[in-house]
């Protein structure tokens, strides 16, 4: 892949890196935006790409049981289907097994479970986890993994990491001898719960096994903030530096910069386009509600600093008003509106890696966006 | 308005005219896409006027209703409020009473109602209902009528005719009273149900007190299509020729076709738009419903021939797929080609009329269309 870290921050772990994707350069920190079916949610790709953003994301398990693999290999891989010339990275489907599926069984071969739409059964398994994502032509793919809830006891633990181990091996193993077939990327997932001498355990048999990019599952479930910071600064510390690190499922503002600070590069959530939906927009000064009254006669735009069509197009007024209508163009403005301001967020702090000012940026980031104004 | 007919039809009614509107010249035949609450459903203004769209239709019942007079004065009118720079056209709120509101009253002097929002009482009446448009800034102007249902006997039509004809009246006095503080101008409404004399009556009456325009109202709610045709006909057959000609309502291509033969210049409807989100989209050779299983794997666009950002961009089974998972960009994606679509159809009729292929073109689309292929 290239890998390359372009400076080190010299008062943090924080970084800028670069490497290359068969579908184009990427530079971290990045921000994923997530296209669970295939389409980040009430927002055009062309919309996405016009803003910078090279690299989405893609659920495997959805994709899986609709439209299924059969209709992505006809269309000639995810990208030409959804009509996306940019990088794609699946995730593996555990996640969503644990959290979606109406039943699920582990067994040492992978994980039986019943679809959430139709109840219908279905397998996966390290094995055929890779083939969907080389269907697929994902740019990144991750294997399948064991996810576990936060609470569970040690021994729990140990045994979910220990097949999640297992299968990281298999998954490399089937990758190797498949991936000159479309260059595709498979990353290792850390995880452990929320056992310190599990996550160290993980962290170093994974980055043993020598994977393009390593991956942090496990965290943001559920957590406090401070255990969230504990774990994630652990973890961190021991995954090799020379690949790229994933923090899979982070998403708000607080979280990327306590990722970055961590060494982290990539992340994703359906945050920013979820809290959009409902009418919960970013600014500078914190988060806003749209739908308050406060807004009805708002005629300024939602951040005046920033340059998204929605901000230089719209007032708060006009927001507000179609959310209260319930106009899909509600929605639609304020993803859009949402994504470019993640995406000037993280633009930011990777110049302030690299002007070696990300304390003073994090400082007065956080001093300005808890001063909220509503 | 400097309307002006550039070309007559040698073998129809049909005709090519423009017209001058405070934002921008209008050339006819044309299409109003319906922006009821301010917002054309699942599409951005900027797709609409990149495509050549130059006018809209919103609906003064629901704007009077959200946000409110008092907030888009405030906005300095509904362009800005909006963020349209181009033409509008309002209707009067007489239709949305009459088929949303849960109780209504007819007086002398305007209608008594309930919104179906909250309930709440309102009064609209020829003078109040101008008023809202002057706030608006509306570029064209609709005067309160009395709609009634088909199959009322000729006596309630009779009476609901001449309040409609009251009306017009103090309509157009109080906007020669105001009209110069902001251009817009005030179409006349032919109404008189479904009654011959009622409906000759009216197209008299209304063409003699001299709007800038005239629209025909209460067809197109439920008739068959050769009921409609016969008193689309001897309406058109009777209104003022050198005056714009508004047909309310009209939306399929079916109806545009047999509305613009009578002379009809312009017409407006939610369908071309509704169906969209519903999944049924517009080809050349007849609709077809996405969702449909037969779409799964076809990889076409969903019409050859057509340029708009989803044929050039996606394929069926994308469409179909955005579909059967809900995903938002679905229905954006199917209006943005439902609308495409009638722009060009309108764009084709205009072509023909002007090279005098009308009615050619009206057999080999008829012909084509009816063969549908789903």
């Amino acid at each position: 892949m290239n890998f390359k870290i372009l400076k080190n921050c010299s008062s943090s772990s924080a970084r800028v890196t670069e490497f290359d994707l068969p579908h184009g350069k990427i530079s971290t920190p990045v921000f994923m935006p997530v296209g669970t079916n295939g389409s980040v949610k009430a927002v055009k790709h062309k919309t996405l790409s016009n803003s910078g953003v090279n690299l989405i994301l893609g659920n495997t398990y959805h994709l899986y049981l609709r439209p299924g693999a059969e209709i992505i290999k006809k269309a000639g891989g995810l990208h030409k289907f959804i009509s996306w010339d940019h990088n794609i990275l699946t995730d593996s489907g555990g996640f969503q097994i644990f959290s979606l599926a109406p039943f699920r069984k582990i067994k040492k071969e992978g994980i039986y479970f019943r679809s959430h739409i139709d109840g219908s059964y279905h397998t996966l398994t390290p094995e055929n986890v890779v083939d969907l994502q080389k269907t697929f032509r994902s740019d990144v793919l991750m294997p399948l993994d064991v996810c576990t809830p936060p609470e569970i006891t040690w021994k729990k633990a140990y045994s979910a990491m220990k097949t999640t181990h297992d299968w990281a091996l298999k998954s490399r193993d089937h990758w190797l001898g498949c991936r000159d077939e479309w260059g595709g990327n498979l990353f290792g997932i850390v995880q452990g719960n929320f056992f310190k001498d599990l996550r160290k355990e993980s962290a170093e048999y994974i980055s043993s096994l020598d994977f393009p990019g390593i991956a942090i599952g496990g965290l943001s479930v559920g957590e406090s903030f401070d255990v969230f910071q504990e774990h994630l600064s652990e973890t961190a510390s021991v995954i090799d530096k020379n690949k790229p690190h994933y923090l899979m499922g982070i998403g708000t503002p607080e979280y990327i910069l306590e990722a970055v600070e961590n060494g982290i590069d990539m992340f994703d959530c359906v945050y920013p386009t979820r809290i959009a939906r409902n009418g919960t927009l970013f600014t500078w000064n914190g988060k806003i509600s749209i739908k308050k009254e406060i807004f009805a006669d708002d005629f300024n735009p939602v951040e005046k600093k920033c340059r998204c069509f929605t901000c230089t197009n719209y007032s708060r007024a006009f927001l507000r008003h179609l959310f209260k209508t319930n106009e899909i163009l509600g929605p639609m403005l304020a993803t859009e509106h949402n994504l470019y301001f993640i995406k000037e967020f993280v633009d930011k702090i990777k110049e302030s890696i690299l002007t070696d000012t990300f304390n003073d940026f994090k400082k007065t980031f956080s001093g300005d966006y808890e001063n909220k104004h509503s």
